[in-house]
C-alpha cells in the first residue's frame, strides 16, 4: 500500500451517520485521502434496491450525509463525492457485468444471503437487490479502484468484483479492469446502544454525529451494561458491556482503558463513572465535528456533489469507453 | 389500433435476417411505418445476454441487418432505426426496473424458460440473461410505446413490461409509464427448410434475403416434403410438409394453392413441380429486395444509424428525465 492508488468508498443514504459509520469508514477515509485518490460515493441507486417503495428516504438523506461528510474532515479539493446515480455510466457497466455472473453464484453470495434475513424478504427477493453485488461491481470497477475499505461481512462482494473482473478481461481479451484489494477497517464493527446488534441508522440504536449534546448524554446514559452489575461493589462484566465497547473505540488512553477495566471487573467501580467518561471522550470527539457541520453551506454542497459528480463521470465514461472497445460495442462511425 | 400510435420493434443481430423475419416481423413493420411511429431497434446489449462470449458475432451483424431492413423497405424517414447500446439511457431505466421484479417471478417467465432449454444453460443461467425481460421492458417504455409486435411465444414478455409499468406507475405516483400492447403477427413462425423446428439463423436451416438466386434454388430443392411421397402417382400429405408450409406463407394465390394441395393429396402432383412454383414465388419475392440490396450504400447505413440512434436517445432521455423526477433522482442542483 505505498504507491498512491484508487481508493472507492460511500454509504447508501438512508439517514444520517452515527459513530458506527465514524469508527468504522470515515475516519479512515479522513486518512486515506491523504495519501490516494479517493472517490467517495453517495450510493442512491443502491439504496433504492431495499427502499424503492420509498425513495423520499434515500434523497431526503443526500444533503445530512454530505453536512457529515464535510464535517469529519473529508476534503472535497482531495476527495471526489458523488451521487452514483449522476454518474448513469455505471448503470451501463452493470448491464455487460449482469453477462458475467450466473443467478446461483448471486444467490449463494453470503452478505446477500445474510441481508435477505435481516430484512425478511428472502421469497420475494426483487432482481434488483439480487443484483446489487453486480452493480457494486460496477462502481469498482468504473473508478479502476484498487482499495476498497469495508467490514468483514462485506469480503464476499470483493470476491464477486474480482471474478467480474478476471472473467471480463480474459473473454474481451484486454486488461481493462483491474482487481480491487478489500482494506478491513480496524475497529470491528460498533455495537447499537442497546447492545443488541450493530449500531444502525434504522434501528435507531446510534449516536448519530449530528446529535446536540444532551441527546449523546441521554443516549450514553441509557447504554446497556452488565445486568448483575447492580450495587457499585458489584464485580461487573466487560465483555458484552456496551459502554465498554465503546470506550475500546473511544477512549484514546489506552492504560486508563485497562484499569478502568480491571477496577470494573474487581468491583467497586459505578456504571455512573464509566458512562460519564465515555460522555467525554464523544463529546470531545463530537463536538468540534457538530461546530463544522454548523458551518457547513448549502452552497458547499451543492458545488462539492456537482464538481465531484462530474469528476467521477469523466473517469467512469472513460473506462465505459474501454470497456465497449473491448466489448466490440465501439460504432465510431454513429457516434453523435 | 386507428390512432398514431409508437411502435418497438427490432431484431437480436446476430446473422443475416431471413425468410422468417420476413413473414414474422419485417413485412408488418414496413406496414406499421406508414401509420405508426416506429423504433427499430438493433438490440446490440439483448444479443449479448446469450452471446457475452462472442461479442464479434453480433457486431459483425449490424451492417448485414440494416442491409436487410433498407433491401426489404423500412425507411429511415419514416422508421427510427438504432442501436440499443447506443442509447445508453436504456441501461438506466433497466437498472430502475430490476428493483420492481421479484427472482422468483423472472424464473417462473416460460418464454426465458424455454430459451433456456433451447439453449441448453438452464443450471449456469447468467444474471444478465435472466434479467434481459427487465431490459426490454425498459426498451419499450423509454420510446413509451404501446404496440409491440411479437411471436405468440412472447407474450409474456408484454406482459412482465405491463407489471412493471403498473407497479413503476403506483409506487412513485406518477402515470410516466404506458403500457404496450402485443400485436401477434398474422402468420406463424416459418419452419425451418429443415422441418425440424423453426427457421432460425444459429440453426443454419433458413433461406436469407440475402441469398444468392442459385443458392435459394439449392435450398428449396433439399426441403422435406412427404417421405412416403416416393412416387409422383403416391398420394402425398400436405401437413407438415415444408414445402406447403413456405407455401403458405409465399404463395399468393390462394386458390391456387388449394389446387395444389388437393392435388398433392390424391397423387399425381411431383415435389419437383411444388418446388419449382415455391422457387418461383420465393423468388420473385427477393430478386427487388436482393437488387436494393445492391444500392445499399455503407453511407446509407451509418447515416440511418447515427440519425436513428441521435433521435432514439432524444426521446429515451426524456422518459428517463420523467422516471428521474418520479423517483426523486433529480437533483437539478448538481447537474453539469
Amino acid at each position: 500500500m505505498q504507491l498512491r492508488q484508487v481508493v472507492l468508498t460511500g454509504d447508501r443514504p438512508t439517514g444520517r451517520l452515527h459513530l458506527g459509520h465514524y469508527v468504522g469508514s470515515l475516519k479512515n477515509r479522513v486518512a486515506l485521502q491523504a495519501q490516494h485518490d479517493c472517490f467517495v460515493m453517495i450510493a442512491d441507486t443502491q439504496a433504492l434496491t431495499d427502499n424503492f417503495d420509498d425513495p423520499k428516504r434515500i434523497t431526503e438523506s443526500v444533503v445530512g450525509v454530505c453536512k457529515d461528510y464535510l464535517a469529519v474532515g473529508i476534503d472535497p479539493m482531495k476527495s471526489t463525492v458523488f451521487i452514483q446515480s449522476m454518474v448513469p455510466e455505471l448503470f451501463e457497466l452493470t448491464s455487460y457485468f449482469l453477462n458475467l455472473v450466473s443467478v446461483a453464484r448471486l444467490e449463494r453470495n453470503p452478505t446477500v444471503k445474510s441481508e435477505l434475513q435481516q430484512k425478511g424478504f428472502a421469497d420475494s427477493i426483487t432482481a434488483g437487490f439480487l443484483c446489487y453485488p453486480v452493480s457494486q461491481a460496477a462502481d469498482i470497477t468504473a473508478f479502476k479502484a484498487t482499495l476498497v475499505p469495508v467490514g468483514d461481512d462485506q469480503l464476499p462482494l470483493i470476491e464477486v468484483t474480482n471474478e467480474i473482473v478476471r472473467r471480463f478481461n480474459r473473454i474481451y481479451c484486454k486488461e481493462v479492469l483491474v482487481e480491487a484489494e478489500a482494506v478491513l477497517s480496524n475497529i470491528r464493527r460498533l455495537v447499537g446502544i442497546d447492545g443488541q446488534t450493530k449500531a444502525c441508522k434504522s434501528l435507531g440504536n446510534a449516536i448519530f454525529l449530528s446529535d446536540p449534546s444532551e441527546v449523546i448524554r441521554q443516549k450514553i446514559n441509557s447504554m446497556y451494561t452488565d445486568p448483575n452489575h447492580v450495587k457499585v461493589s458489584d464485580p461487573g462484566r466487560v465483555e458484552g458491556n456496551v459502554v465498554f465497547a465503546y470506550l475500546d473505540a473511544f477512549l484514546d488512553d489506552k492504560s486508563e482503558l485497562d484499569d478502568l477495566k480491571s477496577r470494573y471487573r474487581r468491583g467497586g467501580l459505578g456504571d455512573t463513572v464509566i458512562k460519564s467518561i465515555l460522555n467525554d471522550a464523544v463529546q470531545a470527539l463530537l463536538a468540534p465535528i457538530r461546530d463544522r457541520m454548523e458551518l457547513v453551506k448549502d452552497d458547499d454542497i451543492k458545488d462539492m456533489l456537482r464538481e465531484g459528480s462530474e469528476r467521477a463521470r469523466t473517469v467512469a465514461t472513460h473506462t465505459v469507453s474501454e470497456v465497449r472497445d473491448a466489448i466490440g460495442f465501439g460504432y465510431d462511425n454513429c457516434k453523435t
